[in-house]
């Protein structure tokens, strides 16, 4: 059985579990589970429909060519002069009546309202229940991808560390990371570079602050590596350490093993952050937490399950998601220690290789 | 006024006179527009809900300061905890009773669906006939930033030309115009080098093919500069023309040269292809233009107008759009010559500076 057939087989399960007849997903990463492959999204109607017996792939006929060869599937197409109604009424036939429609719940709306025109007497829900669930369970060969994509990202963060230098901007040494991405192939999503004070943003914008002596930095770079991509965050200093610091790192990092402690299969997503919240509220940093302890990761950067204080997903082997407590004092520094972790039948197995002590760096060595 | 109210204005306009009482838009161009900004687009519902006399941004709670600070509208806020149905209710009340709600047509359906049901009496038309037409006819501020974009890019087009070598991949000389864009900030886009009989390809990918005596060579670039892309085509060759290929050149020059003096204000835009069109059949290469004469470029760098066989889309002064001719003959070269225009009263003004001419190159001059 094939990639596709094996994933056909897994949705089509769950269509008969929830009583769904037809699933119409759009180019992106659902369809990308299911097929291995998406066409790049645009404005012309393209979607993959499946049936409880059958699959058709939606496209506009100047793409029939290469939907065709990466699809390996039945296509309607529909030509531009045309317009794609034709093409669902055709869908329509083949796969009858349809009473739950499940849509593709990122798929614009320009193809969900002819979708559920065509399909009028069907009850609309969207795939997040159902691609979405199959997802957080990861096959051996995209954990393979995860892991290189994860080596690739530490030799980037070390990159990083060496072209620390006092009198250098937050985007130079940025840059640094970059190119090392680059340098492997890496399609880099972002390489966050926050020093001193602008480190208690968690989303600060990586910019023309200058590197002083004594800042603390944060970094927080993925990248895109053989269609997976990496997130991790690790942090430096500028030859010395800001005062305070090492107290508030060594209470992030007892919240970053007690995250870890508390991942069992079994265990509910909430319990996770709050092992990791426990940590640091005992430790009176409660308030400078100011987020969730982790996300999922896969085709997505972020993706289910989310680890935050009401989630009840429950934990299952083969899940792979961040754990990524932080604190952030404004004014001072913000430390936020990031790894991702493959969810095993005993615990967790941290995909990045370099430790998560604080790197001290700058020297010129 | 401020430029928010003036684009606030322009929708209402529209909206009384298709009979519209709510536009519902998500983080995208449209939102952009009207705007000057759109947050970073992810899954929880993030909307600009423009009425008739009233305006709000509804936004999840941890991102309303970042909202209140650029939207500058009454922001309608919801928590994860409680999801965003409150939100709509809210807006139900306050924007009253709606008959047509004009959707964003690129919203994802989890942001489309919650608004249809929450406006059930209201038939749900796309914004691409009400925004999407205000997009085409551009400010002078826009007009500004297009132009910048397009200096930015015709020096990332000199040193791709000064990149060529016989020796060098495909890969390598494109690698210089991206260094070309990131030294002046610009946010790369695509950067197509398609030699020899890869030119052939409309959409070749850049590869590594080995640049050698005598190939034609395809450049078609651009990026984002100032909020703003570029796209322009040349075309160069690597020391000497193939045979041949002066001759298409001429024809395709001629081509733009005919597109270009029946692009007026009044005039279909399909007059436009057919000008184009014709120039290039009368010389006995009708079937290898394959594509569409042009498209629009604002905040996206293909929108409205489309230069097409068919489009009945009347040209007006202010819109800004590709004239972009090709031949492409298989297993010799493709040419392609490409300019974007800003439609003017009396005709176009091209925003490139830099000759359509083939550059010989690869000289190491």
């Amino acid at each position: 059985m094939s990639r596709t057939d094996d994933k056909l087989a897994a949705v089509r399960a769950a269509m008969t579990e929830q009583g769904a007849e037809l699933v119409a997903l759009g180019p992106g990463a659902h369809m990308h589970w299911v097929l291995g492959w998406h066409p790049h999204p645009d404005e012309r109607l393209t979607l993959l429909a499946i049936g409880r017996d059958s699959a058709h792939f939606i496209v506009p006929s100047v793409n029939a060519e290469q939907a065709g060869a990466n699809a390996g599937l039945p296509l309607i197409t529909w030509r531009d002069e045309d317009g794609p109604e034709e093409a669902l009424r055709t869908l329509a036939q083949k796969v009858g009546n349809v009473t739950q429609l499940v849509l593709d719940e990122t798929m614009r709306t320009d193809f969900s309202l002819p979708l559920i025109r065509t399909f009028d007497r069907a009850e609309p829900v969207f795939a997040d229940g159902l691609i979405g669930a199959l997802r957080m369970i990861k096959d051996e060969t995209e954990l393979a991808a995860l892991r290189s994509s994860a080596a690739v990202a530490d030799r980037a963060m070390e990159a990083g560390f060496s072209a620390i230098r006092p009198g250098l901007t937050e985007s130079q040494v940025a840059q640094a990371m970059r190119d090392s991405f680059a340098e492997e192939g890496a399609a880099v999503a972002f390489t966050l570079c926050a020093s001193g004070p602008n480190g208690a943003f968690p989303h600060h914008a990586t910019g023309d602050r200058v590197l002083e002596e004594g800042d603390a930095i944060v970094f927080d770079i993925g990248a895109g590596f053989g269609g997976y991509p990496s997130d991790i965050t690790r942090m430096a200093a500028v030859g010395s350490l800001p005062e305070g610091y090492q107290e508030v790192h060594d209470v992030v990092e007892r919240a970053w093993q007690a995250a870890a402690a508390a991942a069992r299969p079994g265990v509910r997503a909430h319990e996770v952050d709050d092992a990791a919240r426990k940590v640091i509220t005992d430790a009176g940093y409660g308030e400078y937490f100011v987020h969730r302890t982790g996300h999922g990761l896969g085709l997505e950067v972020h993706e289910p399950p989310y680890l935050t204080s009401s989630s009840q997903t429950v934990l299952q082997e083969g899940m792979v998601f961040s754990i990524e407590p932080g604190i952030y004092i404004p004014g001072r520094f913000g430390i936020r220690l990031e790894d991702i972790v493959i969810m095993g039948a005993e615990g967790v197995e941290v995909l990045s290789s370099l430790p998560r002590a604080v790197r001290l760096a700058g020297d010129g060595a």
